[in-house]
């Protein structure tokens, strides 16, 4: 049986993290791995939830503590229910965002400090870390524009460019601390070139197991 | 300006802890004290969001970590919203229940160890603690009984007696740990008793101050 591969996709609006999450998870089945496809904040019916009441709640106004914990009960139960029996079956579990988010949005975004939220995160994820993050990176406006194109904004899309600003700075600062787990792919590219980057770094990961 | 005092009151189910609660608010108006009745999980929109879930879920089977924070995210929005303004206001906030009942209900009913849910406490609440907490006591056969009269259960009564037993234990064991701060109202007695008993205690306490 192969080992478990926990795979994160992660980066700020517009980034085309929906799209390419469907290209790698036919790239990795034509490898011949299972592949379960999951998201944060959701995953499960208590994510899910808490996921309606992060996003779409219009006129609620939470601390960055509750919003964290929040994200984090979630994530308590993805974990426990989703992603450990997945890994533990062999299977690779590839998850649009996770806690690299919560370092961004609420930590660089929110102005949580990274050091409370690594006490919630081992609590949470004792030694559980993706073994690889993709960063879709692109520049703020960029993104926004591509987003801007979709549906009805949701309670963080609504927030200022100063937020996405410093999102996105939090996302590089942590990839470039964590080089060997965090791989950035310029997705401000075409979708060709950004597929041709997201294969480089899979054959990589993939076949230097 | 008088000093903010934090009341709580604690105890399993049918302990009569929301009919008392109405009695010692009104004790304290007579003695000149503005009070803010409030509750857990509650107390706020996400609070009541909150509640809702971990109330009303019939279905829903969460693992003990994310009921706790799913608690804790709760709370952190009320102390921030509601207890702290109103202490720093001079009020007395009176809390139906605070977090001795996680270290009951998640902790002795649901298994996690207390020095967990302490890392999570002091991350939240930092040096917050109730100056004052009721702990209603009483029976869990007895107490359930007169619970059982009322309305539909929610997902905690429909637990076991040995769940119950557990929590009845957690709080009498905390009360023991810290007598100063957590005094214990037999409420198996009468009503008149136990109004008796909750003077005597909110005599030597507001008046001790």
């Amino acid at each position: 049986m192969s080992r478990g591969l926990f795979i994160t996709l992660e980066g700020g609006e517009g980034a085309g993290k929906s799209t390419n999450l469907v290209f790698i998870r036919q790239w990795l089945h034509r490898e011949g791995r299972e592949v379960v496809v999951t998201r944060e904040p959701g995953g499960t019916e208590l994510g899910e939830r808490a996921r309606d009441i992060l996003l779409h709640s219009k006129q609620l106004h939470i601390s960055p503590e509750s919003e964290m914990l929040l994200m984090f009960a979630a994530r308590s139960e993805h974990i426990i229910k989703v992603i450990r029996p997945a890994l533990a079956a062999g299977k690779v579990v590839l998850c649009d965002r996770f806690t690299d988010a919560t370092y961004a949005y609420q930590g660089g975004g929110r102005g949580l400090a990274p050091e409370r939220i690594a006490v919630i995160e081992n609590w949470v994820q004792g030694e559980l870390r993706p073994d690889l993050t993709l960063l879709f990176d692109i520049p703020v406006e960029a993104g926004r524009e591509r987003a801007g194109q979709r549906s009805e904004p949701d309670r963080f899309e609504r927030e200022e460019n100063d937020f996405f600003t410093r999102i996105r700075k939090t996302y590089l600062d942590r990839a470039a601390s964590e080089p060997a787990r965090m791989r950035i792919i310029d997705a401000s590219r075409s979708l060709e070139q950004v597929e041709r980057q997201i294969v480089a770094v899979l054959q990589e990961f993939v076949h230097g197991q």
